[in-house]
């Protein structure tokens, strides 16, 4: 399990991100139960009909499933999503949204996980499962 | 198939929204017969690693193919993504990337569409396949 | 909820279909919260490799949330896979697996579920996620 | 490239096990451009609306892709699918198939492939997309 320590340096690293930063995105747990994030949805998130766009979600829910990962893994151990599907349950307005990942299955090489984003009432906008690669500290 | 006019229409109208001015995409044709984008990959577009977050991928994939089926469809007519799959093939770095989208099958109220992501080289970067709803004209 | 005699009559009129009887899956229980299958993993079901090939788990996992979907359903209503993903997490050796499904999200005209099969020990060995479409009962 | 002696040996190994002959589908080509497969849906590929389950349309086009994989590999790689998925765009009534797969992308240890299966009018009815390991010789 991760360090105290370890954990907030990951947070750290990612929420400063270009994308996280970009978007207004963090991660704000990530652990060996998961991770959690939290964006709020903005004008500059909207698709033409005034919700959020895909790539928002995708994102969110991707980040999610990732860090669920690293918050398992040892620390500088990397991942890299292979691929990705995601549901749009509903339209997500301007808002609040709170987003969790969790890991699925844990392979020597392969690691599934899945994620959801759910609107302040809590009801899901999106789900989403995604595989990932495992890239060891010593190859970054 | 949509006039000219209705086309420029609709590549402004979506130039416009929030997100494509957000991540700096531009839909430069929408018709017939599919469309195409285009996204430099700069800073605020990376992950912790360096490279486009699943994010930015994931978007500019299901907007080239919501932007391919509304190139199809009636003037006014709308489409939403319920579901949308990619597959990241390689790193984008930071740099021009160009994607397509086309359509796979026109039902009459679901609609399947796949796209693609290359780099300046020519070297897929990701493939999706998305499922989308019409949204008729007099509903929005 | 559906009565004692409809749940009856929905396990039978899909345990007896073609699918279900040539490669031996039954469905044990379809309800509001959800169906479970059983399947006994044969030669038959085999691919050169010695283990389950990917439709027959994609098959049971299928079936799995169709039936989770008709279980919530009135009676009378079917449903329609749109698409359909699945992660295979371990390989599938001849015995029995156990199959669940569950409803994530019921909307007018489009439902989502996931399911997962299991072997004899309780690990997963599939997880996947459908999109499906209802059937209104006067349409069949 | 393979030797028509290994391509002969490949279509071979695989027609011979127990789910390509179970559900009477058959390769007739994997080379380097790609695969094809046939199969005639029989009423014991049927779920309970008369059509062919998802389980022999996402079989169908698993092993298509897979093929497509092996079809350039060399002989005694094998590959395993990790994750696949597939929309059905047009129910698959008693009758004919055919079947393709290609591969998309090939990397140093995943592969991602595309296939798609057709009526006999070529309509389609199916297109996938799957993400495979490749499982080198000498570890089978």
């Amino acid at each position: 399990m991760m360090t105290p320590d370890a954990a907030a340096r990951l947070l750290e690293r990612w929420n400063e991100c270009g994308f996280y930063r970009m978007i207004g995105m963090q991660v704000t747990r990530a652990d060996d139960q998961g991770s959690e994030f939290q964006i709020e949805i903005r004008p500059e998130h909207l698709q033409a009909y005034g919700t959020a766009h895909g790539g928002i979600l995708a994102g969110l829910v991707d980040a999610a499933m990732g860090l669920a990962i690293l918050g398992r893994a040892p620390e500088g151990e990397g991942c890299a999503t292979i691929e990705l599907k995601v549901n749009f349950l509903a339209p997500a307005w301007p808002g609040a949204l709170k987003a969790r990942g969790r890991v699925v299955h844990e392979g020597r090489r392969i690691v599934v996980a899945q994620g959801e984003a759910a609107a302040a009432d809590g009801s899901l906008v999106a789900v989403g499962t995604g595989t990932f690669q495992r890239i060891p500290a010593a190859s970054q």
